[in-house]
């Protein structure tokens, strides 16, 4: 047994079994039943609803849909990498399994705290499904360069970042981002890459080889890439407003990504010398449309615009994969395994800055009193239209600052997981051999 | 670099790139959001609704459902041809981004106009992918002969057709399809065949061994086929009225699918020479039953109908692959690649036939009040049961023969799509040519 | 052709043909549409309620859910090994689409009969399907050891002992089991691994080489293992009450499986000699969560007791995988190929204690009103919380009773199915004999 299994198979154990029971106890002393799933709460104000009210049938099947992306689509999406097959299949599984757990305690510390307990149902699932979704984003960027271990030490203070990012924005600067170009795809993109920076390999590059796709990989991550597709409209709706908020931003989204599908094999075809078309971009940049609706897909954007953003989104990504990405490479080191910077990082800044131009141009005339569920401080009138498009563009600038700021220093300036886990794990094998010997001396005392 | 690489290298970007700026025009000029997806027209009618009324929450899960079978259940489907494997999958996601939206502008000329405009919602959507998986019917019976561009061309004048024919049926005929027995599987498939016919290569047996499955391709297949087959309740159910319609419908289909799936079983072991099963049967016949509880599914069929409707469907499905597939190839020369005449040609005439022999046999005994919902013609007096079984059996006549005349025509006195665009490339170069050129000039004045 | 294949070639055919055609009759003479998807009934109540209250919009998308856990989730599961890939979609879907029909008729036997008709809707299909998840689990147990033939005739007779079991359960002893920790789960394992007993091949310890998994056939694993570990909160939510108690129960299992996930991963690398990672206990154990909060998942067991019970089920269930399944093996000659001991059997013990705990602290204070929805007879006053908990408890003794009995007697004591279908076959073939010796006999006489 090699130093390296000995180390992974007493720190994985550790980290994860140690993480568990903290998240238990605090799930124990902090989390309640909001008043949609609690059977007291909700029967004490069953005159005033039906069972249709409950929030439960509003957001449920999204939810699903949600799920399927963030296990499914992530997970598989990944494959490509021959190489990483396993590794982002497994990983994806344990790190989302953790980052939910521990987004739902830090999500409502920060917005669903009521008499110092946090409650929770349906939409604080969601939200934590999205917030894992960014910590998925990050690792992509660090595929292959990080430990199990690593990466959920990554996910613990990314998780946190995230929700104290997601306060400001949504909270604290009023900014409205349901589908999440911001909070979510902004932030883990360049997060992850400011980590895979800290963490560059030059030696990487001789293990090139490693990272080519073959036939069946690139079956499963069609699957991955297909499924985000299909379910990215129910992602950017899942906790929009009830009624015609849901029912527009899916549809946004839904043709935001059949255009952008359009651009990206145009772009794929085009830029390649020999006219073939590139399944890395197909299995990406198709993708980019529903990134780039997340802001403004609840917001009148008609499917007209939706489609202008969709196909300028696979455009964007496209070109970056083919020369933007060695540039990152060769120039700034940073090894964006699975370019998560053309799906996540560009688009999500185009997707802003869409929210931005579209909040700013918001009318009642064209909302009417539907105003109140995408703008409600416009609609109060406290403030202009004009001044939300300001919160989006502040949001954007506050995102890439905490996203890069906290890369750097969860990249770089914590202290080596391993050598944390190395302390401990000694002091363990130094409990193993004592709890032996004082074993094996009451043995020979009974013996003599 | 080939002329056929440079010829992909420019048509297919450029064929991409304007059909989606065609369809971004249009969508500008022509289409507005629904009223339950329209946030100023949804808040106007609140006060007599509440937000349960909007459509999304009662079509957006099976819309989630049809969508999975058209990306998911199409395009792995047709992957148990190793040789394929990418086209299918890749081509598939390309032809239905590309059609869904062309069938939003189609179907919403022919009915969905108010004032000039095409108001669109979840319906809308669900019918596009409904045209949409028509289209990809018809792929499956050239998959392997067809180049993308043709395949965007083939599905430009199928999908306008399909709306024509639809709109014959379900408006001029006053038909009832709810699950398209006869719009979407058998204009479908009598499309494709009849295009297949146009395109066919003799050449094609001698390489028949690229049509040969091997052991992943079949498991990836049958991803394909059991997400068909598990959300074919769905398929058949989402457009339906509300409440005990959509209800019903996805039971009868349930119950159609279960029976076809042993008859399936059934007959692929006894018409094998050594009694194993046929990996192809399986993969598409046990399909059959969902294609043909597409028409009668919305009526009171019964689960016992359905069964006996899903069984012969199985049956029907397995003989076509023995026995009538090797005869139209040898006679008819009709290379259907993927068998899409046993899955969706004989089950759809099977399905248009139960819909007429069940329309006719209606009564308002059975129905109730409930007759205004499946046939509101005979409801209200109008005609009597008996004639909307001649409806049902006119509409049949009707879409076969506008499926073998379109189908003929988009295949054989169309241009050649490559012509077309060898004229544009050579106009494209012409123009690279002589900007290049010009810039040359510049430069050399410049410098002198 | 040789002798097998020739049994195989008649046999197979002939009990799905046989099957279905009696299906078909006793659903053509027992089986109704129930009121909320009949037409004439549904609209005479029309007045009274809306078509939001039709169940079908309250259980319909988890339908979906349990219906992809079944045909995808079991499918693709068992595809871990390689030798049996295809034997494992191939014939899950044969036996699920036989026993959904037959449990529709068993169940509604037993406790959907009105004035002698059955009348199903949504609730009994997913009845159906929980059933065929039972057969399923019993199926894993026995991967490799049996034909087509014998699994439909153990599905035939597991199905009616499941019914009969479910209705001593739930109607007799009053016993509360949403999630099937008990119904399905442990009668499944329990009722396989005596039928695995009974089959117990000596030599298939020899041909142990293939039941190795390979790389390709793990990843198709995880899509069984991740489509079940996303859907089971819709898996035990799928039947219970409306409003709180399906969102109450949806939200349990989800951070019971998230806990779960966290301790497979650390206990299968710490068990491992090397510290790598097992993908089977990751494949398997890791669902484990699901199952144990089967039967509390729908009571206030808050989502700290869930992520107990999750973190719990994980460590039994790779312990299991570790030194029990050894042990069955050599000690009691039970193979279980899947490990259905380590998924279904312990964690569904585990459930089913849990469930009886809770219940017996259930207090008027915690649930309020909400109390009938989740303890009628407690909430009417005619027992106390305490005898929930003992009915909960003598329910597992029962299941345990009847599924290793029941095992043991189909198992065991029923003929050999073989037997039976070589006597059918021979009249069989003698039948075709004769009539072709009839038809000669004409001929010669009309050729003379």
């Amino acid at each position: 047994m090699t130093d390296a299994a000995t180390n992974m198979r007493l720190k994985l154990p550790l980290i994860c079994i140690i993480l568990e029971v903290i998240l238990i106890i605090l799930f124990g002393t902090l989390v309640q039943y909001n008043y949609e799933t609690d059977a007291r709460l909700w029967h004490e104000h069953k005159t005033n609803h039906s069972d249709y009210d409950n929030d439960f049938y509003y957001r449920y099947p999204s939810f699903q849909d949600v799920h399927v992306m963030i296990f499914i689509g992530f997970g598989f999406l990944m494959t490509f990498l021959q190489r990483y097959g396993f590794s982002s299949v497994g990983f994806n599984f344990l790190i989302a399994a953790f980052a939910l757990q521990w987004a739902t305690l830090m999500q409502g510390f920060f917005h669903g705290m009521h008499h110092g307990k946090i409650h929770i149902g349906v939409e604080s699932m969601i939200n934590a499904d999205f917030c894992t979704g960014s910590v998925l984003i990050s690792f992509g960027a660090v595929l292959g360069k990080t430990s199990p271990v690593q990466l959920l030490v990554m996910a613990l203070f990314e998780v946190t970042l995230f929700a104290v990012n997601e306060f400001i924005l949504l909270s604290a600067l009023g900014a409205r981002d349901a589908g999440g170009s911001m909070t979510i795809h902004t932030f883990g993109a360049y997060f992850g890459l400011v980590v895979a920076r800290v963490l560059y390999r030059p030696n990487l590059d001789k293990s090139k080889h490693r990272n080519s796709s073959v036939y069946h990989s690139d079956l499963f991550a069609m699957i991955g890439t297909i499924y985000l597709w299909m379910f990215w409209p129910s992602f950017n709706s899942a906790i929009t407003a009830h009624g015609d908020d849901q029912h527009r931003t899916a549809m946004n989204t839904y043709y935001s990504l059949a255009a952008c599908t359009l651009s990206t094999y145009a772009l794929s075809a085009l830029t390649a010398h020999d006219g073939k078309l590139d399944m890395v971009h197909i299995q990406n940049a198709a993708l980019a449309g529903g990134v780039a609706a997340g802001t403004a897909g609840e917001m009148m954007l008609t499917p007209f615009g939706s489609m202008i953003v969709g196909f300028l989104a696979g455009i964007i990504s496209v070109l970056g994969f083919k020369y933007l990405s060695p540039i990152l490479e060769e120039k700034l080191k940073i090894q964006d395994t699975c370019g998560v910077h053309n799906l996540h990082g560009m688009p999500g800044i185009l997707g802003a800055i869409v929210g931005a131009v579209t909040a700013a141009l918001a009318t009642r005339d064209v909302y009417g009193d539907g105003l109140e569920d995408v703008f409600p401080d416009v609609a109060k009138g406290e403030i202009e239209a004009s001044f939300q498009g300001v919160r989006q563009a502040i949001s954007l600038a506050v995102t890439l600052g905490i996203a890069l700021l906290g890369g750097l220093i969860v990249g770089k300036y914590t202290p080596d997981p391993r050598d944390v886990f190395d302390k401990w794990e000694e002091r363990f094998c130094r409990a193993i051999k004592e709890s032996k010997m004082t074993i094996n001396n009451i043995y020979t005392k009974l013996e003599s």
